[in-house]
This record gives C-alpha cells, structure tokens and sequence, in this order.
C-alpha cells in the first residue's frame, strides 16, 4: 500500500530540532521525501506498523503532530504535483544533492 | 472526494512570506488545516478545479512546491493522527484560538 507520512514537530528548543531529525531520518528509511516533511511510502502491512512504531518513538505526543494517510492507487492518476522540491538535507541546512 | 493539500513555499523572502499567506487563505476557504502546512479538503470536482487554479495562482512554480492527494475514504479507516495540532495562526505567529 501507499502511505502518506506527514509530520509537525515544535523546533524552538534543541530537543524539538533532534526530534525533527530524527524523525526524517526514520521516514527516509521507508520512503521517499516529497516535502519538507512529507513522505510518500510503499510498505506492507508489517512495515507499516514498523514505521509508526519508530516514529511513535521518535515524536512528542505533546508537542508534536504526525499523520499517517492510506493513498489511492494507482498513485500516479491520484497525485498532482506542481512546482519545485529541491534536495535539501533540511536537518543540516545543507544541499545533498 | 477527500483530497490532501500539501505545500512547501520558500518564505526567505518577503515575496515568499506573502505567498505563504495567500496560499494559507486559500486553503482555508476549502478545508480544515490538520497541520502548518498540510490541509484536508471535502470537494467536488469543482471545487477541486477550483482549489487547485486558486492555488496555481498564488504559488512560485520555480520556488516552491505544492501537491494534491486523493484519499482512500471512509477517511476515519484510513487515517492515523498522533500527538497535537495547536491552532495557530502560522503566517502572522499569533495564536488564534
């Protein structure tokens, strides 16, 4: 299945902006960047329950906000995308392309 | 049909902060905002037609980055949410609760 994994994570302290990295490090393990911090996955039900699993342990339930959408596929008919999304390390400011 | 919103807008610039804000707004006349920059949308395909050339109008298509999901519905089965959306008014940092 495809999945959308959205996220919003307080980067005021240091401990938010860990988290942040830590959190796109996770995803980046499952699927592929489509935004700052949107990620399209493909992934079986047992990698799914996985991701959740990693990111619940990653996320402050009190500060934070992630969102988990099944996607309708096939992908490509149900998907627009305009613009540009450039390859960004957005953890480290830095271009990692 | 539930569509997802998503967009990332480069706000380094005075233009870009002002993009932020107008595609914010007009998000917000189609849907509830479920994170900064992430919003779920009940539309027809008018309103979608609609949304979408709205939007097309107000972003930079060599700057920044918008997309279009379709959702796999009944939503409630296929959507996960975790931890917490404080509504805040994220283009002028005031809260507006």
């Amino acid at each position: 299945m495809m999945i959308l994994v959205s996220y919003d994570v307080r980067t005021e302290t240091p401990a938010g902006r860990r988290r942040l990295r830590r959190v796109a490090k996770v995803c980046l393990n499952y699927g592929q960047r489509v935004q700052k911090s949107v990620f399209e996955c493909r992934v079986n039900q047992a990698q799914y329950e996985a991701l959740e699993r990693r990111l619940l342990e990653e996320i402050d339930l009190n500060e934070d906000n992630l969102r988990f959408y099944r996607l309708t596929e096939p992908l490509a008919q149900h998907v627009k995308e305009y613009g540009v999304f450039r390859a960004i390390d957005f953890e480290n400011d830095s271009l990692v392309i």
